[in-house]
């Protein structure tokens, strides 16, 4: 498979829980640095969106926790992006651990754009990001 | 709805992010607080499970994200549970605002027991948590 | 000691580190909602302010941590404020398990106000809480 | 100045709030993570300690916050650790913006280790890593 983006991470122990792996909670953070991180690579800056008053948000995740990452672990987040209707766009996501590539999470978000009074908007910036 | 456990929240302001509504990985936190909430309601503490080396762990998450928290609400979570299968077992979650009981987040939470070795196993103190 | 505002937590497992205790870092976390709350409840509110673009900011934190929360605790944190400077002011903050009142954390927060342009100024609603 | 260790960071958006600013909390979470891969790169693994049941532990913590990183920042986390008592160690941890160097947080942090009682006690993998 070809990813538009990815990005290497560590686990940081503070990310871990009683049970000694990854909270569940943490790979949504993971994921979502991964796709700021890939806007910005594109020129979309999630920060100054916000401060013009334009929010990217979620409106539907799926998570599928394949494996559990544990401390002292490395990861890549690979992510892809492609228009789903006029106003959506749905980022698919893979956490790959490194060196063995197991494959430890697979997810679904899904997004739209708010404009200045919160209402879904064609944010025309995102079309240079769609797959072809 | 019926739901067999509801818990109050507030919003902390540090759950809040730049766009000033509370982050999408927070949610995943209050439903596992939750969660673990409604367990312990019934008997079963989600930390001795651990000491015993018996781990709960979420296999699939669905958050449908419907409106946005913000600094100074007050929300409810309210949880089901329903066996879904003989190793999984299905949480529905839903979030709503208080006071005026507006529908925030729906969430479907898949997960399973894992016995000392890692492997699936029935716990059969779940049983007595399952919808009649 | 007598404290101008208490607020009583409950420990959520995804707080918890390995260690099977709360992370060294939550605790900020839980500081700086009860001193929210204890504004809050003072007729200032941190987010209204945000929007007025004056920030509240911390300068310098000193914890001590005594003893370690963990799963199932619930505990109060106790705040007290004192004016330290023409700009400065102090947060006296402690944290007593319930019920044994066992004495948890101890710390004193310092903080100062910042205006729309980023300066240190006055903020005159403070002067309501400080110790007579 | 020179330090034993130093370890580069990207702010994640989720850690900012709604001051637009990295939370007074994540800080604790950087200085945490730079202390673990420091001893890491030493040899000694908080998770493997935490395995054998011996805990490092914090027992207090003295932040100075000299400016706010911000979205799109990046910076250093250099850290140095002396031995202050036979039982207590002391890290000084500084946290530099890329690229500019300005000095954004010192933090002292102290910590002993407990054995599997639960009792300080002198962990002699530690004397490897103090300043000679």
């Amino acid at each position: 498979m070809k990813y538009a983006h990815s990005l290497e991470f560590s686990v940081r122990d503070y990310e871990c829980d009683m049970q000694g792996v990854v909270n569940n909670g943490a790979y949504q953070n993971y994921l979502e640095h991964a796709r700021h991180e890939f806007l910005q690579s594109k020129g979309i800056s999630f920060s100054e969106m916000v401060e013009n008053r334009i929010n990217l948000v979620v409106v539907r995740a799926e998570l599928d926790y394949l494996d559990s990452l544990k401390s002292n672990d490395h990861f890549t987040v690979c992510s892809n992006i492609r228009k789903i209707s006029r106003l959506r766009f749905e980022f698919s996501q893979d956490i790959f651990r490194i060196p063995d590539q197991r494959h430890m999470l697979q997810a679904k978000i899904i997004g739209t754009s708010l404009n200045q009074r919160g209402r879904p908007f064609v944010l025309n910036e995102l079309s240079r990001l769609y797959d072809k």
